[in-house]
């Protein structure tokens, strides 16, 4: 088009060179399009025929610029839209007008020239100044691309407020796993991996850190918090070690502790926690894992040689999953029925030597390998058989239960069921354990997550530098709400380790209660933050080196171990709806119902019609705002889960179905609950911050991790009535834009979680 | 208490033993329980104070019963409770009378005592009748323990409906990977694994299946519908075997066969299809991946020796995680930027040969292993770098563009953006093969889970068999919108298929909107189904030989491959704003926008007020009601997301920035479209469907799917007014029930599948 003489001859041609420049370059030449371009030439009456049927040509979809020329079009317009500015906008028909007078056009273009061309790029949908954007070279600055991080509070104070009172301790754990000799291994072979891990719980407890719960005088330091603050710590390593450490340490020696009496103390403990005694904890069998009151293993006593013979029937009665089993284990403690003069007195526990100290396998025990594992390879899990495997009467550990001098079952617990529950109770720990590990590896994924985002740069506006993808609404979307939920959680199980550290018996319903419903709450939230850290990495996070595949993988089975997530739920549930009842049967809930629904008429006060739409921030951004909401929907899902399950039982349907009809609605109640002991946690963690930084940033964080909680549950709220959609739709807007704040505190968030380089090792996450 | 003589002498005594032996047996004995007794005994008058004494001494928490005791309570307790039963419930007072009577007593207890019992009874929360359900050894029948597997159709008829015209394909590929030289390995390393992965490429290359899509005269069959089918089918085997697979004859196949021309596929199609030449698709860079645009390597034209000169620029402008290429690759189509005189004419792509026939790199190649990843370790996947490496000027794919003899870049499209796009479309393919590999690899967790859930027994009523797993609600809930969902992905991805298969130059757009769209939605999907399945099987699902963190692992990567989930949503909304343009750009979008502003005002139909608040199953099970909601919702939010953008675009916000700020709405509208469409095609097939059992489970499923996808958006639905809370609680309910009712047909609908036993291994799903 340049170059021919008809345009050459006429610079005032150039008025049209933008427009053609657009239709040309962008799209389909439509029908539509050139029709439209047609009925502006013809109304320009300026234009000889000549000039129209020149530029009619030049509109040929048959016939289209070569590449060449629009590349020189291009060039023309940069001459003027270079002026151009955001502040001073140019569309298409200012800047052919500008070129035209370049180019030494002067009179011939009549005013209303420039009319017609803004009308027609409103016809076809151009939009004028998005001209200055497309065509202007200079760099263009916009929100987005400015966004960045920008710390608003001290990392190192916010680190040490995370640890607390166990800095010294949680330091001396993170000098220790820094050493190479934890690294990662590549590539191995599950046989080497197992050796690896072994080796890795030995440096641990050379440490002393095995021991840590145990009683001074069997080799530990008495300090049980510093057990879970250790298996906190080293969650930011390899989480085979970390379970691996937990079977032998916690699973295993803790039954010894807390099952045992001071004969089993005396002569176990001090090598469980120097692992000379690698132990196994045997509970679970293939027909039974949540049901594991319905455990099938017996141990039978024989009064004329003071013996236990442990047994296991048939093959659902196998031990199954066992960690420590398939290679290291030389003792498990296994939970058989004990049965004495034909009688079943319940599920009680026993100490099996299942290996010597070469490593063979004991008379009558057999043990099969479970094999690769969607993730925790370095835990060697194992099947285990007992086929009437004699062992010492004194191998029982008998704190709860004993077998007299006479042969007789004794017990300061009357009955099976509360034996075996109240044993349970006592091992409670490892539903706290669990799930501080679950958050260190949410911690480490969304520190990879976060700080690649922070450099990762994918589109951006024209001519300028590509945007950090965590700039990007929807990747702030995606990670800050979960970046507030693990401070969340983070808070709520430091609550819930005091509560069990200061437990007292009458306590211990709540508190395993609490345990329960963390766990769940907790392992379920690592499942979905790893999910996200993975998908926001992309290709990245795909690669076995950047580790979220590992941590997502090793992760997966806490929901399921330490009690199936969905049951922990429903136990919760009933929990709450028996109160004051220590373990929970259907024979004495009903009751219960009635008090509960008779509190339901007076706990939940009216609604006012006033705070349902009241969109305000400061009411949307008021801790008491958030409180109340969670505890209006713990409340009434509480009383009416409770009115349901009454409203069946009175009409005379069976127990067991009625709390099947009731299911969906009691695990509602569990996390309705656990929901608002997180939130008030991280309130009161709020308030005793001294810190004004720290305050302010923890402060927004709560808020977000309220809302966010809020909007999840907003179907139910709205259903409900408690809020209309006004409001609800304010707290999306308010969310979106905490996540944008929020954004610029993301990097220092996650570096106050101070997790070794060493150890968090991703390379996306180390530049 | 049983041989006291106190007792012994008085057999009415016996009327307490049930309520002494419920409130020692279940709970803790708390003040409130022993002073509700106490109170109980004090009125008693016909009881003598030594009778008292006697009574309240046995209810100090000090001195509990001994176990053997209370088992000897029990044993008197089933001596009446045995004759209760479900339709005549006994409490624990009638049982206690029936005791004394049984044991001789008679005259001596007033009728005023069965009352007091009663009023105790309510006192301590026990509910009357469950003393039946207790205490009495009769099995219990319930509805939950009786539900179980019944299919309501033919599966054969099923399976064929499903199979349709390519039955006869399907059974080919099914025979073929149903050897067992494709079996599963174990605990395989990466480098035997790759190799694997690459012999089973050759063996279904050697059945014609890799050319199957080519033309006759190339080796193929011409039969692109075919090749789909195959992805889908092998994708019930190794999922490695499939993506490599689908590297060698999908991406880098079909790119000389779409981006080249005759000279191209006379030389290459036939030694792709074979095998025979292992290729790559070199595309993604390390510093673009979806920005894909923005790729940096140069293809340097040389008109002096008719050669083009690929180079690397820069570390971010390698290629990275290309498929094939760390080993087995000798050819990749590369994407680079056209450098012509000094000149970028965009993205084109080129044939470059990266190794020789022996394997060695070509020289100025650098080839790096990517490692091993989350998932699919048997594709050796690379890092390519070229170091200024000569290719004939013949090498170019130059069906869009090429160099003249006169080294003139020529194209029929003259924008080099339009032209990039447009060969970006005609590889469309890829997103129509993932999405259904994605559903194969749904299918076959959910085979696995439900049919482990049929079998899996866990927990139950008192005296009867434990339940299967998949009579839980909670169960049900989680598998059964799942499988609903898996067939609506089914119909709604043979409907892509189709659109693709007769696809014309001005559908492009929609199909592409509409493969995008399904990819991100289908593939999410599997990655939401198999964490279910994962969860849902316990630690059984964590077992590697039960394949679920195969599946899982494998899949994860296709929600960010073949464009990652969240841009493509947010490309299918840009397409669903511009509706007519075949390209996306800032520049010409904002016409529309006023356009789709405009239809607002009339395409959103009054809400009736009756209909908001309708509450009836015919109504709620009425695929018109479904439609209307999802179509409602779809146009609701693309236009407020166009309203939204056009406001701040109004208010003289950067057009990037005003994306930015509307994104969470454009990923909405990208969901809401493909919704819609999935559910349009599962109500079609259902219409279409003429056996009458398969349509009645179909229609049933496609209910399913509908009111799930309502139920989770009904935050929405309320905020917006379009459903009230009577009306998505009515909603819930109904899932419940289809959830209850489908719960029968599980199995067969996952048999329908008809995933050979020898691909779907699984033990747990073999029994």
């Amino acid at each position: 088009m340049l170059n021919d003489p008809v345009f050459k001859g006429n610079p005032s041609l150039y008025v049209f060179l933008p427009m053609y420049y657009t239709v040309w370059c962008d799209a389909v030449l439509t029908p539509t399009e050139i029709t439209t371009i047609h009925d502006l030439l013809e109304k320009q009456s300026w234009l000889t025929k000549e000039e129209k049927d020149f530029l009619y040509a030049q509109l040929d979809p048959g016939s289209p610029p070569a590449p060449e020329e629009l590349k020189n079009w291009l060039e023309e317009i940069h001459k003027v839209a270079n002026q151009s500015s955001a502040d001073s906008k140019m569309g298409l028909a200012e800047m052919g007008l500008q070129l035209a007078k370049l180019h030494g056009a002067n009179n011939r273009i009549p005013a209303s020239a420039k009319k017609s061309l803004l009308e027609m790029e409103a016809t076809l949908g151009v939009i004028s100044g998005e001209a200055t954007f497309s065509y202007n070279a200079a760099e263009r600055k916009t929100i987005t691309g400015q966004q960045a991080t920008k710390a608003s509070f001290d990392v190192a104070r916010m680190a040490a407020l995370l640890d607390g009172h166990q800095a010294e301790l949680i330091g001396r754990v993170k000098t220790v796993i820094s050493d190479p000799v934890f690294n990662y291994p590549e590539d191995v072979r599950l046989e080497e991996y197992r050796e690896l891990t072994l080796k890795w719980c030995k440096l641990l407890a050379d440490q002393g850190f095995g021991a840590q719960a145990y009683p001074e005088a069997f080799g530990g330091k008495d300090d049980m918090e510093g057990y879970f603050t250790i298996m906190e710590a080293i969650s930011y390593r390899d989480l085979s070690m970390v379970i691996k450490f937990g079977v032998q340490f916690g699973l295993f020696g803790m039954s010894i502790y807390f099952l045992g009496t001071e004969k089993h103390h005396k002569k176990y403990l001090n090598k469980t926690g120097t692992l000379e005694l690698p132990g196994c904890f045997a509970m679970t069998e293939t027909g039974h894992g949540s049901n594991v009151k319905g455990i099938l293993t017996t141990a039978t006593y024989n009064h004329q040689d003071d013996t236990f013979t442990i047994h296991t029937p048939d093959e659902i009665a196998r031990k199954e999953y066992i960690g420590n089993a398939a290679l290291h284990g030389q003792m498990a403690t296994v939970f058989a029925k004990l049965i004495l003069k034909g009688k079943d007195y319940g599920v009680n526990a026993f100490l099996v030597p299942i290996r010597d100290e070469e490593g063979k396998t004991m008379k009558g025990v057999t043990i099969k390998d479970c094999g690769p594992k969607m993730g925790l390879n370095g835990v060697d899990n194992g099947v285990i058989y007992f086929n009437k495997v004699t062992i010492p009467k004194e191998n029982m550990l008998d704190r709860f239960a004993s077998v007299d001098e006479a042969g007789q079952f004794t017990s300061p617990i009357a009955s099976d069921n509360r034996r075996f529950f109240t044993m349970l109770g006592t091992l409670v720990g490892g539903r706290i354990g669990i799930p501080r590990s679950a958050n260190s590896a949410s911690k480490s994924g969304l520190a990879i997550a976060i700080k690649y985002a922070d450099q990762r740069r994918q589109f951006g506006p024209d001519h300028a530098p590509e945007v950090p993808i965590l700039n990007y609404r929807t990747h702030q979307r995606r990670l800050m709400p979960l970046l507030a939920t693990v401070y969340a959680q983070h808070f709520a199980l430091q609550y819930l380790t005091q509560r069990f550290l200061n437990r007292t018996e009458d306590q211990m319903q709540e508190i395993e209660a609490l345990a329960a419903g963390l766990k769940a709450f907790t392992t379920w939230n690592t499942t979905h933050t790893l999910q996200e850290c993975r998908e926001a990495c992309g290709g990245k996070g795909y690669l076995a080196e950047n580790r979220i595949s590992a941590l997502k993988n090793d992760t997966d089975v806490y929901t399921t171990f330490e009690g199936d997530n969905t049951v922990l739920m429903q136990l919760v549930a009933k929990s709450r709806l028996t109160e004051f009842k220590h373990e929970f049967s259907n024979i004495n809930l009903f009751g219960i119902l009635n008090y509960v629904a008779s509190q339901a008429k007076t706990s939940l006060t009216e609604l006012n019609p006033l705070v349902i739409r009241k969109t305000d921030e400061n009411h949307l951004m008021d801790p008491e705002f958030h409180l109340s909401a969670f505890q209006y929907r713990e409340r009434d899902i509480l009383t009416s889960a409770a009115r349901r399950l009454k409203k069946h039982l009175d009409s005379g349907m069976d127990s067991f179905d009625a709390f099947n009809q009731t299911q969906y609605h009691l695990v509602n109640v569990g996390h309705a609950f656990v929901e608002r002991v997180v939130l008030e946690q991280f309130m009161a963690q709020v308030e005793r911050t001294e810190d004004a930084q720290n305050k302010t940033i923890l402060k927004k964080l709560c808020a977000l991790f309220a809302l966010s909680q809020i909007e999840k549950n907003k179907g139910w709220y709205l259903e409900h009535g408690y809020m209309e959609g006004v409001k609800t739709k304010a707290i999306r807007k308010l969310i979106n834009k905490l996540c944008w704040e929020v954004r610029q505190d993301a990097v220092p968030l996650v570096e106050a979680f101070a997790i070794p380089d060493s150890c968090l090792a991703a390379p996306i996450a180390l530049n």
